[in-house]
């Protein structure tokens, strides 16, 4: 993550391939992280507790899809970079919370120690709180090139997403379910708020990056991210089972360990397997009028139920 | 807190006394939490504990200052109902992360058990998250009589002031103060961000609520607040020191004993008093162009030195 290098690197762009691509994003928004973050010059925990949060190890799964998005509606990638930061931010934010001993109480991250094993507790709350607020900052900073309709819209989308009508109601109900039978409905449910509603916000944000872009297109790119959402997380359950804690980034069988269903543990292996594929492609179903320009999120959803970590 | 009984409330107006309007702005605003936090029809932990973090018990500082403020630049009351709700919810939601065991560790809020306490830690880090995520939304909202333009400037300006370089980034420095030596410059630069950072926001958006208000007009309101939001910490300190629990709603000289600096401790109480004093002269002096409008946030600045909690 260096600034510095930012204008070096090369723009993500339709015709690369799948790697190319995600190469291209993920060192675009690390480089945009690293400048959000960077606010203060005096260094603070704060701010290295927000670094720490923030640094390279992810997949950047969000911002590639709000990338991804801006490109499909026919936007460009620097004006989806505020909608890209801004949802990764949130996404980072919540790890740091979700880690907390009070919640999943996890010690490793991305194979990391987690923000409030590296720092302390009080640290961790705090981070996570600044990277929540800085989000809606980024969105409103008026040199991104963005409408300010479009940045309301925007704001808007992405509060609802975050609140107790998405990822922290889905955070809620998660907690509220662990030692309980759930249905596959009742999981379903859960998880389309808990992640769900982040994925879909990130590729919203990224059509909406563009001026031009049509509520048709949008209501399409929608459906194709709330059947995404589905299937990474189905995927993230598969992974949780089959993967070693070295390539996973984290304790493997965490969360069957504790005891909180799963859709391994409702459907078994290979009808889990089957289910995310056809996911995937009833995803891609939704991209077709969007023609060449939907590539990139083509991969992705063939990336995201292919994934080994 | 009851909705319905809204429309029946007196609105909050000039010419009223002190206590008729900031007893016109509490009811109005506990009626504006109600319905922002009461989105979700079937009960859940997450939505209870929400509601406990908003009750009644406050004094409604930051609403009150924004609906003033909104007065005092010609707009109205209802125009500043999502600015006052704003506010109030960043400020429920530091209350809960702040009160967390990880942080102050504390067991008592406005005379009731704070979130973690009548709930648990996990339900108060998401119950704060989720009010974070809620105040943007709600000033977002497009039926709020506010054009798009100012309602983004609000949002800009109050997740600035949330944020590390604001309330955020001053909890920071005061946790990181305890058992330091500090300097009155030190501890004033930590309340700026911690408490102040919030009541300038307040004030601003009531401000920017109205579409008339001039750059002016909100440099003096600004001015007004950044010495109004000392005051009100010179008095905090006071009160620490010379309420017992009951008044105080919290047990009393909890920051004396945690070992933290205060103003007290850097001035003792007859210098503390004389401060509190001229920074609401001070800033009183900035609302000479204003006139009779705003004759509420002159009361407010009475108010907040005279305070007995």
């Amino acid at each position: 993550m260096n600034s510095n290098a930012a204008s070096a690197l090369p723009l993500p762009a339709l015709g690369m391939s799948q790697e190319e691509f995600m190469q291209a994003c993920k060192q675009r928004i690390n480089a945009r992280l690293w400048a959000a973050i960077t606010f203060d010059d005096s260094s603070s925990k704060l701010q290295d507790g927000m670094i720490h949060a923030c640094a390279d190890g992810g997949k950047r799964i969000r911002p590639l899809l709000a990338y991804a998005s801006a490109l499909a509606v026919g936007g460009t990638i620097a004006r989806a970079d505020a909608a890209a930061t801004a949802v990764e931010l949130i996404h980072c934010y919540s790890l740091v919370h979700d880690d907390l001993p009070a919640m999943d109480d996890d010690d490793l991250r991305r194979g990391k120690p987690t923000v409030h094993k590296a720092f302390d507790e009080a640290t961790a709350i705090l981070v996570g709180d600044a990277l929540q607020a800085l989000a809606f900052e980024l969105l409103t900073a008026s040199g991104n090139g963005v409408g300010s309709d479009q940045r309301l819209e925007m704001v808007s989308c992405l509060a609802t997403a975050a609140g107790a009508r998405g990822m922290v109601g889905g955070q809620a109900l998660d907690f509220e379910a662990v030692g309980l039978d759930q249905t596959l409905e009742q999981l379903e449910r859960m998880h389309s708020l808990k992640t769900g509603a982040l994925i879909r916000a990130a590729v919203r944000l990224g059509g909406l990056s563009h001026d031009q872009s049509s509520p048709s297109q949008l209501a399409h790119l929608d459906r194709y991210a709330a059947k995404l959402g589905l299937a990474f997380q189905v995927r993230d359950d598969i992974l949780d089972e089959i993967s070693d804690t070295a390539t996973l980034g984290k304790p493997q069988g965490s969360d069957s360990d504790a005891n909180k269903p799963t859709y391994l543990s409702l459907l078994g292996l290979e009808a889990a397997r089957a289910k995310a594929e056809e996911l995937a492609a009833e995803a891609t179903a939704e991209l077709e009028e969007f023609g060449d320009r939907a590539e990139p999120l083509r991969q992705l959803a063939q990336f995201i139920v292919a994934r080994l970590h």
